[in-house]
């Protein structure tokens, strides 16, 4: 069995493993799995106790440089699970119509395929190396980064010495629709909040709609109050600190190829906001702040009608911030702005811990050790962006170790992470464990 | 056994059958069990196929007057079930904290206790005129009025020479806190709308927020564009057709004792609109059009949360209209509302046969034999309402028939219909039974 074979085979034995941090499942289960691979290649690993799962800090190697990786262990929950073609916690490949031959699953991109990508390179590496590490590989792994990572700031806080390196290779990255390897510095913060109205002890008969009011109603224009038809958001103050982009922001920006075309044609959808593409397009998904409806429930949802009027609903949204903003500053926004629009009864619960944004600069000698990585391993110019459209517990690894930081990995753009039928590309898993060998062995001599 | 040892019987095997017709569960066996209770007693039942459920036809007694009494064995879906506090289709008696013993069970109020209780008070009248009746009863009944009665108003028009009377006896009615009878003289229309957004073609990473609309802010914005924090409509043209209350309309509203108090601590809500009480509370509710939103759903609502962006989303909504709002020219209103203010992707679809307001007049000799009957029997002054506040297919019988309409009955200001813990005041079953035995022998003289 080959380096690639084997990877998958790790692959699918952690995708068994149901780790729903949001659910509380599987979690030190997952943690075990993890050590073991990693105990099997050499590694120390250490385990601490995080506020829901276990944190696990490996080190092995010996060398002039130091790589910190970081990863996570624990999914997303896997509902709605009729949407799924193929069991969530079961790795199956599948080929597409136009014969691309996928790897589904929960975890499959996010993160599980991250990690045994990884561990696929260092053991190759190790081989090449007669069985020594040419340089100290610490490899952080947590079980919360999908509820917030509560315990990770705390941590890298408190062993702010042990996590020295001369760079971080973060937990994804992807590779694009055209097939060059994508390379992002940064990350967006994450607000998690859940917003809760009721109205009356028990539901009643809707005829009672001409007196007593609606709380979805009530969350209805509290939510549609929130942004306009085209994403901007219209909380007072809340693009008060967001940092105008850098001219080497908005230069990667505008070297981005424009893959939105096809992310359209993937996703489906009609238009993007305002027809964005191109720059606009990655300005906006790289660079703007976003408020985001993951959920809105309340009263009958089963077919035909009924005249009730609901004791209750809720709301669960996301808010994707900016460097500067501050996820504390905006939930007092929001708090605010609902007060002053006539809605103080609404309740404001924050359901994750909140995550700052984060931004590497894009001329560190770590990123441009990755820049040539990838394109020596791809043969093909990397796609760099100053920022992930998604977010991660990124703010600490930057403001508290001060260190340079990259994402690079085998995520794609049909991935549907989050979503029923995550996957991977095959292929991409052969060509992420290429270049991650590349750039171990760059990183050894930068 | 006496006559109402024998209608609660007979109640709580109408109540075991869950004949639920938004999910088309159980209605021939309901229809066949109230045949079985209507033949027994005498009547000749004709049976007709609805287009979900039977309808039925009965006809029994003799005399100069014939009494048309309208009903429905039909029930509203038990969901959510985890809030009814003993099973919703076995009839329960349970006393409240204050002592007032109640009979729990979906349909004990609407409209399987008024089937019951008028059974009742025919077997008492039958009994007092040596087993005839001395006036012809003819007892429409159907299984789709919770579904909007699809199949009635053709039916009406059909046998509309059969149904000829003196009068109609609503399917419904209510015993006001005070312990007095409320008489009715119309209902609201009603329309039950289901409002769609569908934007992508599988549920996305939240990141892709920043570019993708979310079809749950779409949903919550045009929910919120339909109506005001107070209640007022603001689709354009909902109101051009309303006919503003007439003398005897206000003068009947202004006589009805301010009951909104208890009310307002049965619901455990802070406020009605705009503080509302007393005349203006009941012309709100009697008198006045109302958008309700009964569910809305989309995304993701387990516990924690899910940084998705959801596919698609959905509204349930109920208008209630008011004479002489016309229910399709509404639905087109709203619409165009929808289009012009930029939701033409929002899908809108009639989840029930619509119904039409419709209100009888309150001077009629039948109006004032139901309130004769009402003040002899309780020995207290009745309630009188032009119109009640929830709607039912009255319309053709007003319209078509050309019926005197009154609803009278034994529901309760904490009856829970619609919604769990459904119930009757066990003592106003009793108290109904005598009023229906009085009304009958009065309208027998009329």
């Amino acid at each position: 069995m080959n380096h690639i074979e084997r990877g998958l085979e790790d692959l699918a034995a952690l995708v068994a493993i149901q780790s729903v941090s949001a659910q509380g499942r599987n979690l030190p289960e997952a943690a075990d799995a993890v050590t073991k691979l990693l105990e099997a290649e050499g590694f120390t690993v250490q385990r601490f106790a995080g506020q829901v799962a276990p944190i696990l800090l490996a080190q092995t190697g010996n060398g002039p440089r130091t790589l910190l990786i970081y990863n996570h262990y624990d999914v997303q929950p896997e509902s709605p699970l009729e949407l799924w073609e193929s069991a969530p916690f079961a790795l199956t490949e599948r080929a597409d119509k136009d014969g691309t031959v996928r790897l589904y699953g929960r975890g499959s991109s996010d993160d599980k395929g991250e990690i045994a990508v990884r561990l696929a390179a260092l053991r190759a590496l190790k081989e090449q190396h007669g069985g020594q590490l040419p340089l100290t590989i610490k490899w952080l792994l947590e079980g919360e980064e999908e509820v917030g990572s509560p315990s990770l700031e705390g941590f890298v806080r408190e062993h702010a010495a042990d996590l020295q390196a001369d760079g971080c290779l973060w937990e994804f990255g992807s590779i694009a629709p055209s097939g060059r390897p994508v390379l992002i510095a940064g990350v967006k913060g994450c607000v998690g909040l859940e917003l809760r109205c009721s109205i009356a002890n028990s539901d009643l008969h809707s005829a009672n709609g001409a007196v007593v009011d609606n709380p979805l109603w009530r969350l209805a224009a509290a939510v549609a109050s929130l942004r306009d038809a085209n994403g901007h958001v219209l909380i007072p103050g809340f693009y008060d600190d967001v940092l105008p982009p850098s001219a080497s922001d908005l230069e990667a920006i505008a070297s981005i190829p424009d893959e939105s075309a096809a992310l359209q044609s993937a996703y489906g959808i009609k238009s993007f906001f305002k027809g964005a593409s191109g720059q606009r397009f990655y300005e906006r998904y790289c660079l703007e702040p976003v408020l985001n409806v993951n959920g809105f429930h309340g009263g009958y949802g089963d077919a035909g009608s009924k005249t009730v009027l609901p004791k209750d609903g809720f709301v669960k949204l996301d808010l994707r911030l900016v460097p500067n903003q501050r996820p504390a500053q905006i939930v007092q926004l929001l708090k605010a702005h609902l007060e002053q629009i006539g809605f103080p009864d609404i309740e404001v619960f924050e359901t994750d811990a909140s995550l700052a944004p984060a931004r590497s600069p894009l001329d560190s000698a770590f990123m441009q050790t990755a820049i040539a990585a990838a394109r020596d391993s791809f043969q093909l110019e990397p796609i760099v962006q100053p920022s992930s459209g998604g977010s991660g517990p990124m703010g600490p690894f930057v403001e508290v170790l001060g260190l340079p930081v990259v994402c690079a990995g085998i995520s794609n753009h049909q991935a549907f992470v989050h979503a029923p039928n995550e996957n991977i590309v095959k292929a991409h898993f052969e060509q992420g464990f290429k270049f991650a060998l590349t750039f171990f062995t760059r990183v050894t001599a930068m």
